[in-house]
């Protein structure tokens, strides 16, 4: 469940979101095939999610221009228009650079 | 509930963690402790969590010598130290350099 990312430098994408209403209609498949997509792309590290109130999603890419590359891959963009319509109250989408980390077990 | 950061550069601590068992006990109230207490730290930006199976907290700080200090500040080691033995099955810290980002709402 936690990304085994490899030692940085790497980069993070920080999703938060507030979702208008719990669950809606679509959510969960798309979030699902989004995922299994993402996992296919140049570069792609792992990813973290977790709901309640919040919505935090972070992705892990090799480099900024995997994590770029992603954004404009064809169904993602069709699935962020419909979020961005449809599902989301609010967002934020921060990108970052990973220059340290640790952990319990390493 | 999302964090109102001001425009990068700025830097995020994403804490990824697994419980060992829901809602330990001391956790609920420890979390609500350091979420003050890291609000009254020089360079606090903000700070959003979700858990379901996995938990995600970031907090957003203005230089990584914020972020630095908050980590070494008495009361939150003591926290640390607690969650290392008695709350957590594995967790990890990512620090990184937020370098752009954007919105539903700007």
């Amino acid at each position: 469940m936690i990304a085994d990312t490899p030692p940085p430098p790497y980069t993070a994408v920080i999703f938060t979101s507030v979702q208008k209403s719990p669950n809606p209609d679509g959510y969960a498949q798309a979030a699902r095939d989004m995922e299994q997509l993402a996992a296919r792309q140049p570069g792609y590290l792992g990813f973290e999610s977790a709901r309640d109130s919040l919505g935090i999603g972070v992705s892990y890419w090799a480099t900024a221009e995997d994590a770029l590359r992603w954004k404009q891959v064809v169904e993602h963009r069709a699935v962020q228009r419909i979020g961005a319509e449809h599902w989301y109250a609010d967002y934020r989408v921060r990108i970052a650079t990973v220059e340290r980390d640790y952990g319990l077990q390493k």
